[in-house]
């Protein structure tokens, strides 16, 4: 039998501490829980952290925020402030359920790169190599493009859900058939030549990984990445399951009232904007990455680099190419902080909610958060939050 | 990665120390915490797995769910979500005890592998050396087949219960008369050419304990394993016993609303299926193989090894061999799990229960558990809870 | 009926005042009622029943005991000590449900006799009028006679469910099926001549009320007596249905220990031994007899009026005839309380558990209970109980 | 109307006296309760009724159930069983507002009767008097066809909600807009010959509220209606809007697990299935036409008067003609209970939900109820209710 690590040791210590059923009818457990060192510390701190959380909240007007926070490869802050849904306000926790929008791009991103490690998807192949349903255009296109916004393929554009938007709630079964609505669309211009962010494309990870696992998407990602990750909360989002703690997001009325955000079926969208998730399952996300968990550390540093060169610029629709403002890696954005720190993160925005996750590697803090209403910065809040815990920067280095 | 400042460990264990959301959303544990001195370290993780087990109980739509986990050879977790039963509402618990069906055959054969131990069973022997009443069939039966459903004797078949099934409700004293019911038909096919799961055949362990420890099958059971595992509430599905926290489980109608599983004495089956248990004491049962409270080590290792040629394929009546899904031990299934880990388990159903019991030996880590009606993939769940406790596979290994 | 004192009303409000078990099992309702400015009322009164329940616990060693009271048309007590069930030790109260038995008559009858009084069954018609199927015998048999046991129809008997008894556990869906049974069996002496206490004979108020009526008889029964009643928890015993508040009965092994009464479809005697009620709602079913809610007041009074001819002896299978040791009404025995007072009741056995229902018509008090363990005279405590409620008896009348 | 016996006013009393849901959440409730003088009678039918409706959710699988009841003029129970919704496990109570489907119909048949009573609507004008944009059909068709269900015009169909349904979805700003669905289809018989239920003719009752009062028709009805009424949770069903206490309706899955109900914006329906209520709100509802709040003594009388001649037949799509099982009055169905007693209702079924409104007029009962999950028989669960409150029918009455 493998030792256990302390990692391993302190969860098992932390789920034993706070076990009522254990402590009133198994004393003998409880008692084992007696013996654990880590008790008395003052609360202080972390209510320093919910009044900032309170602060954020008043500040964007939000119902609610959820936010997780790991340091050395721990859960040691998960709460929320306000409300996970307004109808029966239901408290926001640290295990709300919202769909994380775009955050499910790098989610998929790591089932996708599990499979690049095994030799089944090849990064510099074409799309075609996976998807033969997929038009030939102009230039070929390969998978890293995709994954790096550098495909030339279009975004959601207005109107092309038809009459009143009503086909977003009609229901793929068929990721295949869902592509229809978008992919004989010219492309903006020669991949590789610009950047240009494009969740249609993003979303051909579903495809992708399908054809080269042989796996329904949501089947191989349960099996592979969630479960592996401890994501026991995380799930695509299908409007008729029934999801416990699913929270819910808003939009704001002429007067600035919350009213529900439009329902969606995001069938045509879960590899780029339709997988539910909590702030604490993205934050073990992160940590299942960081311990070698889902991918081994090669193919961790290559979905971490940063792969357009500097010159290639953003591509701005009827307007002039401008710098990019972050470095991109695959799908994951590679931003730096205020204190010049350089971490891989994503947001996500979908159906009145905003997502975030930061993982500052170096320094082994990860933080996550969903709050349930729009306009809100989260990357700027979870930046901010990880300040908290983040070591000083060296002055060195500044 | 730079190690934290103790300043910065402090702030941790301070963060977890109180949270106010669980004080609002769970008022028991928060109490329990409260009377707990260790009690300020996080119930993350436990409210992570509680919330878990919500999610299955709303995709299978389940009366009640409980579970027991083992690190290291202690229990870390034992509790329920839902009811143990409908009519009065019961909370189900850990220690809800269900007929765990077909797990039963786990815990028989542990006793029957002490009687090999001492010598006084020899696997290799024909099933008349224990039971002379058993008849004569075309070819010789050993007790290593029986115990591997290479023996090709039948299983449970629609109508040998007679006129409406009322042979279920008797109430059979003696095993030897129960066998009655089975044991004169001819053999499916040449022992150990074939994998058929086999009841009837499992069942033999309960004559076979008799006749060579002379003593009745529970009490033995009671005396060399339930009780020096410290399995307390583990005994015979005698259905006029008054049983402390017994559950029941449920069928559904027509409609999909729960009506009571049908009634039944497994008198006939005690070894294949007729023992009561319950989560944390399945674990027990575990953790007392693993530490060598039942066996020898190299009985546990006889026990544990794949017993059948990967070209014995499974019996299908009426259509083509196949191949096994699984490597079959004495009695235990083998299973190899999303990560590639090998563990033995078992499942079980019965009465409108669903149990497995699964114990990822090399890693420490064993999951137990019991739902109260069907279908559910108890195998499935058992290694999703799993996967939370264990550390991640080695790269090496995929 | 005689209008209470003043002194009696103020008693039965001090009884209903605090109630212990109240609080333990409905605690929210408790507090309210604390907070309630009429709620100081000594509690003394109420507590002398529960002690006296308690009693009657101890000295008949029964699992728990259901009481409930009315008094002048208005339910005064209803409460429970002990459990409902051992399995999970669910508390018993006024709620709680078991088959009650032969008590199932009573109820049965009332629909009957609203056939009667809407001129669709004659109770001096023969058998065969109503049941075609049903044999003639040696003498005709009357709907009368069937209902004052004095039809010559045997009781159950020893052996009559085959093999082991197992017959108990089939599900009858047709009831002249289950009439094969006994049905051709003879008559045991010419009807009218002897008392002889038949529930096969009482069964058949199912299939008279079902030909009357064209409905099913739990439909009937549950249109026209339960729901008019207000009894909202009684229902037939189905076993395979989940039941709210279900207790359970109990029998003895040869420690004196309890073991589960043995189970059994009651499909074949819904009428004579096959309704689930509780001690409330058969106190309202009282109540609803007395008011007129269920029958008009000359068929209560056919129903209640003493049927058979004191020179009726009883008849005493292989011995000689004896007195008859209470008035035969119509189902209905009228027996006579210590104080001489007269009263129509009933009492029923049935799978462990003993039931009593007595209406004190004259003075406005109804007593019904039920206990979940053998032996226990149901009747004998439930004269003591309406002795706590009932006026002094009139000097001048002893 | 009747008066209340003494027995039945203290029930009443009593049934307020301990209520915690009502002390809890309804303070008003709470207070005519203190004012009442019979607070310490017993607090058992309340828990009868609460146990009533625990076995209704057993016996239909509900995820929850609310009902209210007011007896003479006063709420005397608002309370639920289980869930009002499944992700975060919302307690039912009678407070939780679902859309009231068809029961929308009664609520805007009240809003026109003022009108007609204010001589601005001619129940015997032709539809084309208020609504010009309506086609000229084969015959005309008066507003009182319209509203008894004899109008010819076709219900809902299969079909007529375009590809994948997907119009289903669409928001309405205009009504007149809406008709377009099925406006143009002609007639299935000549009015006033047949009976044939119409949401779709029902719907028309906005345009002719907009049309007669020259308002919006929610905002008619919020200041005519609901708000003098009392029914402060009533509002239309507008997806978009935060509502408090929204409860949420289910289906089942092949294997009977509970799924969310397919959503449905009914903008095209306001006033024949799309109004959200509570159990409580439709109590008050009844309570202001009963007091006359609502509407004139004369124009009650018309709307409850059976407006159909008894020949008038139902009619089947594609069979022959059949009697009604009702009496058909201006919208409201009057239904006959198992005791004889006439009185109004109506049920709805949209979303997963099933709702009653009862008003038995004559003996000063309503009863209103909601259920999150079909199949469920609202209105004989509604009867079954009322029977706990009803006096006993007169026994000349039988």
């Amino acid at each position: 039998m493998r030792p256990l690590t302390d990692v391993r040791r302190l969860f098992v210590a932390a789920v034993l501490a706070t076990s009522p059923a254990v402590a009133t009818v198994a004393p003998l457990v409880a008692q084992a829980a007696a013996r654990s060192p880590a008790a008395a510390a003052p609360a202080v701190d972390r209510r320093q952290l919910l009044d900032y959380m309170e602060r954020i909240r008043d500040e964007n007007d939000l119902p609610g925020l959820s936010v997780a926070v790991a340091v050395d490869g721990e859960i040691v802050f998960s709460d929320g402030v306000g409300v996970a849904e307004l109808d029966n306000r239901t408290p926001a926790t640290g295990r709300t359920v919202h769909n994380v929008g775009s955050v499910s791009k790098v989610l998929s991103v790591v089932g996708l790169m599990q499979l690049v490690e095994q030799g089944k998807v090849d990064l510099d192949a074409t799309i075609q190599t996976y998807l033969p349903y997929y038009p030939e255009k102009r230039w070929p296109i390969t998978i890293r493009e995709i994954l790096t916004h550098t495909s030339g393929t279009r975004h959601y554009r207005e109107g092309e859900f038809g009459e009143y938007g009503l086909l977003r709630f009609r229901h793929f079964e068929s990721f295949e058939e869902a592509t229809k609505i978008w992919r004989d669309d010219p492309l903006l211009f020669e991949p590789g030549t610009r950047w240009f962010y494009s969740s249609h494309a993003m979303n051909l990870m579903q495809g992708i990984v399908e054809a080269a696992s042989g796996m329904g998407f949501e089947d191989y990602l349960r099996t592979y990445v969630f479960e592996p990750a401890g994501m026991m909360a995380t799930q695509f989002d299908v409007p008729s399951r029934v999801v416990h703690n699913r929270g819910h997001g808003y939009e704001r009325d002429r007067r600035g009232a919350f009213v529900n955000a439009d329902p969606e079926d995001p069938s045509y969208k879960y590899a780029g904007g339709g997988i539910l998730s909590s702030a604490e399952d993205l934050v073990r996300f992160a940590l299942a990455i960081d311990d070698g968990t889902l991918l081994g550390p090669g193919t961790v540093a290559e979905m971490r680099r940063p792969q357009i060169d500097r010159s290639v610029p953003e591509y701005v629709p009827g307007g002039e190419p401008r710098p990019l403002g972050h470095e991109q890696a695959i799908v994951w954005w590679i931003r730096t902080d205020q204190a010049g720190r350089r971490y891989p993160s994503h947001t996500g925005t979908v159906k009145g909610t905003r997502s975030f996750i930061g993982d500052w590697v170096d320094q082994g803090v990860v933080v996550a958060l969903q709050a349930n209403a729009l306009p809100f910065d989260s990357a700027r809040c979870g930046e901010a939050i990880a300040q908290m815990f983040l070591p000083p920067p060296e002055r060195a280095g500044r």
